[in-house]
C-alpha cells in the first residue's frame, strides 16, 4: 500500500502534513510518497528521528496550486504542480490513493483530468463523512458540483451507499434524499424528480426523504444533495462548532472560580465527548466517481487530521469498493440504457464501462 | 397594539400557546385575541388567574390545519380554521398582527391569500433570526418558497435589510448572498446571477457572498437565499444543538460523581450562554412580503416561545417597517420598469404599489 500526499496543500503545509505522514507511516505502515518542494519536506522530515526507516520517500514538484486560483486553468497550467504529480503516480500505478488538504477545486480538477470518470459516473461527488452519536452519516455532494440534474444525485447515491457499506462496513446502508419535508411532494424541482428516480431502485435502500436535522441525528447512513446545499451545511456545522466552543470557553473564563473548577472537572468527560463529534477523527472525504482512490482533506488539517486522512485512505484501498462502483455504475447504465438487464439480454456493458 | 394568535398551531397547543400569551399580556401590555376551540381555550385560560384584567378574548374557530394537509387546499376549504380565521382579524383591522406556530405552509397560505402580496414582493420569505455571539443574523428565506428567482432573493435582501434595520436597530445592515465561496463567480446558477443584482443595488449595503460558517460566526446581518437552503440549515442547527445537548448531558451522566459536580459548578456559567444561543428567546421569525404582520413561530414553541414571538410582533408592529418595505419596494419596481426614479421622470408608481 503506497499513498501519495501533496505535501504542499493546506494551511500548514508543508509542516503538518510531513508530521501527519510520519505519524500515519509508523501507525498505520503505509508507504508515503510526499510530493511537493523536497527542500521543504526534507527540512520538516528532519525533525523525525528514524524516519528514513518508515517508507517514506519524496518526490519534488516545483509548483503549489493556490486557493484563489481557478482550478481547471491552473492544473492545465501547472504540470508539475504537488496535486497535479501526485495524483499521476496514481494514474501511473505508483501509488494506491492521493491524498490533498490543498484547493478542493484543484484536486477534483486534477483527478477528473488525470485519473478520469468512471463510466456512469457523470460527474465526482465529494462524500463528507459527518459525525453522529450513532457513528457517521455521509454527506454527497459535499461541494463538488452544483445545479446536478436527478441522476447524478441517483448516481452518487450508488456510489455513497456501496462506500457506506465496504469502508464503514454497514449492511444495507439507510439512503436519503435531503429535503425539506417527509413526504415525497416535497421539495424543489431537483428534489421532487430525483426522488421516484430513488424510489424505484432495489440496488440502494432508499429511506426517503432526510431533513436538515436527520443529519447531525444520524438517522440516515447516507443523505445525497447539491453540492451547493452540501457544502453551505457542511460550512455551517463548521462554523457552529466552532463557535460554540468559543462560547462555552468564553463562559467558562467569564464564570468566576468556581465555573473554572466545573470546567476541570468535566473535562474528562468532555475530552471523550469531543472525540465523538471530532470532524479531524474522519480525516478525510472520498472523491468518489473517478478512476481511483482520492482522498480530500480539510484545508485547516493538522497532523492528526492527515493521519486520519491516510488511515481512510488505506480502508478505502482496501476494501475494493472502486471496484464495486464501477461495476455497479456500469450495470445501471446498462438498464439505462437497454431498460433491460444486460445479463438477461446477452449485451456486453459498454466498451467505456470496462476498459478500467 | 392588539395582536390574534393561532392558539390551536403548534405541537402543544393550545395549553402551551395560551399560557405564552397570559405571559406575553403581562409582560408586554398588549391586548390577545385567542383564535380556536373555544372550551379548550377558556379550559386552559381558567388555570390563569386574573386572566380576565389582562386584555385578552377568545374567539371561537371550529377547524384546525393539521401538519399533513396541503397548504393552499386547507386554506381555501377551511374557512373556520384558527389561522385563517386570524389572519381575517388582521386583514379587517380588528388586529395588527396575527401569530401562529401551527403549519407553516398554512401560516402562509393564508397570509398571501386573505393579506395578499405587497407590490414588487413577488415572493412571501421566511425571515428567521438566528442567533449569534454577535446578536442576530437574520436568515431568508427560510422556507416559504424554493427554486426562486435571482429577483427574488433580491426583494428578499431589501426586505431583510429595512427589518434588521428597524425592527432590530441595526444601522447599514451588512447583506450577504448564501454560496459555497467569497468570489463572485462562485455557486450554482441561481447565485451567479443573484450577485451582480445585489452589487449593483445603492440600498441594500451588500457585503459580498455569505459561506455557511459565517452564519453561526455572526458575520452579516442579513443572509439570503432560495427557501430550500435556508429551510435545510435552520432543521440541520436546529438538530445539531439538540444532539449536542444531549450528547453533552450523557457525558456528564457517564462522566461519575466528579463530571456531576463539575456540571453543577458550571450550571450558571452554561445557563448564561444557553440563553445567548437559545431560539426561543428570539421567538418568531417575520412573513415578509405580505400586507401585514404575520409570525410564524416554531412548532414545538412552549409559553416562553410564544410570549417572545408576541414581543417579535409587537416590536415589528410599532416599528412601522411594513410602511418602509412597501415604499422601497414600490420604488424598486419603478426603477426596474423605467430604469429612472420615479421621482425624476414624474411617474407615480404603480397602482399596485400604494393601494395599501
Amino acid at each position: 500500500m503506497k499513498i501519495a500526499v501533496d505535501a504542499m496543500g493546506g494551511d500548514y503545509a508543508p509542516e503538518q502534513i510531513v508530521f501527519g505522514a510520519v505519524r500515519a507511516a509508523k501507525e498505520y505502515g503505509c508507504e508515503i510518497v510526499l510530493v511537493g518542494d523536497e527542500k521543504k519536506i526534507v527540512r520538516v522530515l528532519a525533525k523525525e528521528e528514524g524516519w528514513q526507516s518508515l517508507g517514506i520517500s519524496v518526490l519534488h514538484a516545483s509548483e503549489v496550486i493556490e486557493m484563489g486560483e481557478h482550478p481547471v486553468t491552473a492544473v492545465r497550467r501547472k504540470k508539475d504542480s504537488s496535486v497535479v504529480v501526485a495524483t499521476r503516480l496514481v494514474k501511473e500505478g505508483a501509488c494506491d490513493a492521493v491524498l490533498s488538504a490543498g484547493s478542493t477545486g484543484g484536486a477534483v480538477a486534477a483527478a477528473q483530468f488525470i485519473l478520469g470518470r468512471i463510466a456512469g459516473a457523470d460527474r465526482p461527488t465529494i462524500a463528507t463523512p459527518m459525525p453522529t452519536p450513532k457513528g457517521v452519516t455521509l454527506l454527497l455532494d459535499s461541494g463538488a458540483n452544483v445545479d446536478s440534474k436527478p441522476k447524478h444525485l441517483v448516481q452518487g447515491a450508488i456510489m455513497g451507499a456501496l462506500y457506506a457499506e465496504h469502508v464503514f462496513g454497514i449492511k444495507k446502508p439507510r439512503v436519503g434524499l435531503l429535503n425539506i419535508g417527509e413526504e415525497e411532494t416535497k421539495g424543489n424541482e431537483q428534489a421532487q424528480a430525483t426522488y421516484p428516480l430513488l424510489k424505484s431502485m432495489t440496488t440502494v435502500n432508499f429511506c426517503g426523504n432526510a431533513e436538515g436535522r436527520d443529519i447531525p441525528k444520524g438517522n440516515f447512513d447516507v443523505v445525497v444533495c447539491d453540492g451547493f446545499v452540501g457544502n453551505v451545511v457542511l460550512k455551517f456545522a463548521e462554523g457552529l462548532a466552532k463557535t460554540l466552543v468559543r462560547l462555552a470557553k468564553d463562559a467558562v473564563k467569564n464564570g468566576g472560580i468556581l465555573a473554572r473548577l466545573g470546567a476541570f472537572l468535566l473535562l474528562p468527560a468532555l475530552k471523550k465527548l469531543g472525540k465523538t463529534i471530532d470532524v479531524s477523527e474522519y480525516g478525510g472525504a472520498p472523491l468518489l466517481g473517478v478512476r481511483g482512490c482520492c482522498l480530500i482533506a480539510h484545508g485547516s488539517s493538522n497532523a492528526k487530521s492527515i493521519a486520519s486522512a491516510i488511515r481512510v485512505a488505506k480502508d478505502y484501498v482496501e476494501s475494493d469498493v472502486l471496484a464495486h462502483i464501477k461495476e455497479n455504475l456500469a450495470r445501471e447504465a446498462a438498464l439505462d440504457d437497454s431498460g433491460k438487464c444486460p445479463a438477461a439480454n446477452g449485451e456486453e456493458p459498454a466498451a467505456e464501462a470496462v476498459r478500467s
